[in-house]
């Protein structure tokens, strides 16, 4: 691999949270880096940085989000980072006061990356963790070796915005199940507080 | 510190995952460790295990599902991790054919826990990665030094049954836009395939 295609690949690290050897995750990883780069953000440490992934469930590929959370920091437990559900391989980045850019996999890319090897060993129900990892290694290769405009389509998106939520550290004990909710989940029934789930409310 | 006490702690790049240094991820770790223990399960490396997560938005303590993404491998991106948005610091954790289990925190050791110099800096709007790392230290060291059952309360959940949709490898091109939308996202407008926000429809 050249320097650059060096660059592009997580840390060991990011195989070992994401669990298994893929070529979805470091292509999230190089998608995530690119945003950072356009947006002219570092990783994020905190909970400035939001990412809306547009993928799904009950499809593959969705790795590309794990790919996201290690380029940019914008985890899942920071609740910096959510699904749209529309089953689509893109991802809006936000941060405030910049530009937010929409990556895109072009149709093109997937119809070439799809030819790759390993893709035919997960049609046949193969899970990533069972494929050689020769096999794998050669799509992960493949990929770095294309060029970042073979690969995303990038749409600036200067109307985007996000309003994330004000947070607060109230909470109460629910007078249920004694369990305590914070305060914005706090449910009332009979005068009492209660969690969600011991009101039966549906939310 | 102990050694029971050193094997409860994330591995270096987990915090180099979360982003930054702080005492509710290590928590969530040690969650995870548990329900792996309960149900007798290895770290997941692809796509079986499941998590359920209480917790919500706009409240602190979300740091607890990066610990257990963690420690368990049920990741966001193989979308094995969830939240039902009721502000609540619990999970529940599945696995076919084994028994789930629900751990939660107890308000006891909220309450003791609250009183860590960590969470005074965190109230006057200071994010982990401004604390000082002793002060965030010692409040880790604390978590720690807590017996398991002071901790945690758990409740097996023998009909707690999770049905994760049948993937599909099938995607389609968006006639308007001319993205591929997996299967299960494509829409029918004019007789013509579209992806969700193409065609206007709420989902």
């Amino acid at each position: 691999m050249s320097d650059h295609e060096t660059n592009l690949l997580p840390p060991d690290w990011a195989f070992e949270f994401h669990g298994h050897f893929c070529p979805f995750m470091p292509l999230g990883y190089r998608m995530g880096l690119l945003a950072l780069q356009r947006m002219g953000v570092d990783r994020e440490q905190d909970h400035t940085l939001h990412v809306v992934c547009e993928l799904g469930e009950g499809h593959p590929q969705t790795c590309l989000i794990d790919g996201i959370q290690v380029a940019t920091g914008a985890t899942f437990g920071k609740t910096l980072i959510e699904k749209t559900f529309w089953g689509k391989l893109a991802a809006t980045f936000w941060y405030p006061g910049k530009t937010a850019v929409r990556y895109s996999l072009k149709p093109s890319f997937l119809d070439a990356f799809g030819t790759q090897e390993f893709f035919a060993y997960r049609k046949k129900g193969i899970e990533p963790s069972g494929i050689p990892a020769d096999v794998t290694r050669k799509a992960i290769d493949w990929m770095l070796s294309q060029a970042d405009d073979d690969v995303f389509a990038r749409t600036d998106r200067p109307d985007f915005q996000m309003h994330p939520p004000k947070g607060s550290f109230n909470k109460s004990l629910c007078s249920v199940c004694g369990e305590y909710v914070f305060e914005r989940y706090v449910r009332m029934q009979d005068g009492k507080p209660v969690c969600i789930p011991c009101s039966g409310y549906a939310r």
